[in-house]
């Protein structure tokens, strides 16, 4: 993909963050990766979304040296570049505090699988990371939250599994592209919000069986799969 | 009713379910009937809402074949015929991930009729169906699922209780027409959301009596029915 | 108040409904009094608040026989009469299905007075009616409705408790005029929502001191009132 | 600042809180001081924010005496008064009815420090004030809950937390200037709403490690921060 088109599309996955109300602020942030020449575009640090254009995405390569750009990436990019790192099939990261996937990330709980909508994306319960450890807190911060995430997904297909939740902080979410990981968020955001209600409806709610979890996924996702067009 | 009504109307009721926040994305879909020819028109599959068209529903006979339309039709199709089948009553078929009734239905609980806002489109508690059977799902699964409904519906007119909560999934809803349908999943949506926080203020809250469930319904749907216009 | 000028401020006391979140599709109706002729301008039963002009306005008298216009009133009209006639003091009338404020009234508990938002507009805890007897449902229904809600004021000052829920139903409210019982209602359905969050976070939440509710409720409505303009 | 500059501010930071759902109706007021000449700009009392202009707002000196403005200003004047006076550091003062911030001042709880979205802003739990006297609410209402706000803070740098909570009432916050504060206040509100869900998730959840708080804190606030731009 030409790096122009990628800006543009690490842009668009940016606003759509702020057009589900996913972000606050200067909240969250986007990035997506040229595989071909280990190219990164992200979202600026601290810069209002409203007033973002494409020539103000930074461009780093996989170390994190800036390449393109007049202003700071986000202070998040060592994140994105360890998932980059560990899961050559993604090609886009999004970082949200969005609402209720946040409050479970605070509360130190996977969310389980607890219907079809959540199975449509993910296979199986949400995994939270452990707490981290002051060392790794203190110093290379962003990296270390990086390595906790790698950590907590133990090998798994990072596209069967598209989201973690960092514990007591908020949700990174990844995907083919910039624009599908943000439409992951959108939906792991919606997800979060289902699991707390029915939680509270019935406080022994349990998981789909395996049968519908896979059912699901598989219709979306699997080599069957036989939702959308084409 | 003319077909190109029909279509006109049909994408009416899946527009009105953006408008009303009951869908995401793809998520979700709206059909309707015309009961003299047996011809569906139904929302094609993954095709997002803001740039749907008339042209592009599509147009099934009853075993789902497609008669018209170059787009694939819902995955959820073999549902709506099964309702459509079972129900000669009905003239449209509307499904959505709707926050609060989802969450309902991931609860495995039905929701119980607690106001006059509930009875007033609903003669009593919605019901929510058993898990389905994991041959049920792996083979015919969307017409499985309309079995589900109709089984979980145990003969009831179908105009009295317009809905039911897949467990699990989440609602299905029907009516005179595929508008009728969208307006029932709109205030099944907000009925839900409504019976969830009664319970969080009062754990114990019971059933509005039946005559004030009847007077309600009544007062609607019954024969003398006095609300609205003429 | 001329008639028209009234229409007017009856119309827009219903729009006002809408824009706040308050109704959904045609739920809910607002009413205004001119006292000194004793008619009673009220929104037509069943007609979308989008297409309301002041001309679909009911006016009727205080017996409910209608005077002008060619819908027929709200179906509620009977509880409006009801509570004018009780309530020498007021000059308007809403009734909503606001979804906390409904929540509370199906849970059939009165909102406690958890703090000033509540103690600016409420004197106390918002009461909810008992529930209605089979008798007073199957006949003259709305009117009993109008009887629960005085009998549950128990000769209070109307415009020191603006609001009561009615068990299973939802909120009626009233005030100086159209407008004023409009924007009561409004800020009951915040003060309901405050009052089911407080209660999550802590259970045994208790009212605000004597002292703190009459502090607010006189600093806005008492003789030396301070708040706002002149 | 010249007072045309800050009279822009505040009405902007006014605005401010409109725009983010902070407030309802006339709910909330912003201001900000001059401190060179001790002059304090703020929101009239009762006034729609709709209508209102820069021209609007009202101008004081440290006693509260009017010196510009045609209005009355807001009747939580002296609130704002009693913080300007003891926090030499901050600019601005913002009171709202915020939903989920006032639900925890009703609840009488402070909110603790459950993830990295709080940690951003605030160094540890926001605290929540003691019950008010009945002699403090009868005489010099506004000016003692100011006090009441400083001893809640105890000596404590109010840049390092810029918000306490007033039981039974709702936020007061402030900052380096009115539209910081505003700021504050809408983060507040958010970082309440995640508490509150968070704990309905898991009820035993426990605050961040002191490590992870002043991590976020310093990264934003500190003299090595990194976050933002230059």
């Amino acid at each position: 993909m030409m790096l122009e088109a990628l800006r543009e599309e690490v842009l668009e996955a940016n606003l759509e963050l702020v057009r589900r109300g996913l972000v606050l602020y200067t909240f969250g942030n986007a990035s997506g990766i040229a595989r071909e020449s280990g190219l990164v575009v992200i979202k600026p640090s601290g810069v209002p979304y409203e007033r973002m254009a494409a020539s103000d995405l930074v461009i780093t390569d996989m170390d994190g040296r800036v390449v393109e750009g007049d202003l700071k990436p986000s202070s998040d990019l060592a994140t994105h570049l360890a998932l980059y790192r560990a899961f050559d099939e993604i090609g886009g990261v999004v970082h949200t505090h969005s609402t209720h996937a946040t409050s479970w990330a605070q509360a130190c709980r996977e969310i389980p699988c607890l219907g079809t909508t959540h199975a449509d994306y993910f296979h199986g319960a949400i995994p939270v990371t452990e707490a981290m450890e002051a060392g790794d807190i203190e110093s290379e911060y962003e990296w270390n939250t990086g390595q906790a995430i790698v950590r907590c997904l133990d090998g798994r297909d990072p596209l069967d599994m598209r989201a973690v939740l960092v514990a007591g902080h908020g949700p990174f979410c990844w995907g083919d592209s910039a624009s599908d990981a943000a439409h992951v968020a959108v939906v792991l955001e919606e997800v979060a919000r289902m699991a707390l209600s029915a939680m509270a409806i019935n406080v022994g709610v349990t998981p789909i069986s395996d049968a519908l979890r896979d059912k699901h996924f598989m219709r979306k996702r699997g080599p069957g799969a036989y939702y959308g067009q084409k």
